[in-house]
């Protein structure tokens, strides 16, 4: 195949697993030619939809969760610090990236990357209006319409859509990634991934 | 450091990611030198004493599961096929394996291995005292005596422990790997295992 292929990655920045892909999304690209989507969609909903719930639900579980999400941090040389909010409720920021995704698809990446950082390294309440206004500033966009934009239906409703698309495929979980047909669950399916689009 | 290391495997021979695991021990020794104990426990006493339950417990995740472990099967080049009886009570396989330790740690590995394959590639009803005993045979173990052992109340007593002693050392699920401190849950967490035995 010599068209470039694309990768659907559905991602929540309240998820340390999605923020974790999300940093080695560019060494993908770059090794494998692929183009990759970024789209936001609510895991709340995806656990709602499923009847699947949330990791840390049990306390082993969530134990374990915080040393292994350490380890793979260190194994990718990324900064990491578990945040002192969590869960999260991801609702704002995650209709603040599908509102600059409505506006431009090539936008989203850096805002995301710059939302998971101030969550997952510099422990920011990223549900906060003013922290959403301050990071969309930073990845030059407009933080005001940005924030407002949060409130339009049509960005309710296409967040709600994207999640709906997700589930339909197949997804119970993030991050979540699309190749074709094929899904792959979990950061540490990029692997997996990357095989099949060197194949 | 000099030493051979030792990395203590918990698995349950119905749980098809604890078979995946059981193919790469014998590749992971001879990379590494380490040693590995492989120790039967019971994942449903597992999950009974965390509160944890199987993935497919959620339909979206037993669907993805069963194409996951295809593909994992397919890069590791092993043999694999979804069981017709599953999940399968595996007290009476776990018992047998036990009984076996008891008497002989190294001859737990082959009975391990062959019983995995017994249930994820020839689809065989591993549960039953007859297939036990035809297994045990074929690993040069008296079968008679491996059956009659799964009701010696020091076997039952002995599994119960090795079950115990995982979970206050932190295991949720299966396969379930220390080396010292540090667990590793999961087949696809042998990548950094393996990483942590070569540093």
């Amino acid at each position: 195949m010599n068209e470039p292929r694309t990768v659907d990655f559905f991602f929540d920045v309240g998820s340390p697993y999605s923020y974790l892909a999300a940093t080695q999304l560019d060494g993908l690209t770059a090794r494998t030619g692929a183009a990759v989507r970024w789209r936001p969609f609510l895991l709340g909903g995806v656990f709602k939809a499923t009847g699947n719930e949330m990791p840390a639900r049990v306390p082993a579980k969530a134990r374990y969760m915080v040393a292994d999400l350490e380890r793979w941090a260190s194994h990718y040389d990324q900064p990491f610090r578990f945040p002192t909010r969590f869960p999260l409720n991801t609702l704002r920021p995650q209709r603040a990236l599908t509102a600059v995704a409505m506006a431009d698809e090539g936008a989203v990446r850096a805002f995301a990357l710059a939302l998971f950082r101030g969550y997952w390294v510099d422990d920011r309440d990223i549900s906060a209006d003013d922290e959403i206004r301050s990071i969309a500033h930073g990845c030059d966009l407009d933080g005001d319409h940005v924030v407002a934009a949060t409130g339009d239906p049509a960005v309710k409703d296409r967040l709600r859509a994207e999640t709906d698309d997700a589930v339909a495929r197949g997804a119970f979980g993030a991050p979540t990634f699309f190749l074709g047909a094929t899904m792959y669950w979990g950061n540490d399916r990029l692997l997996l991934l990357e095989q099949d689009l060197a194949s």
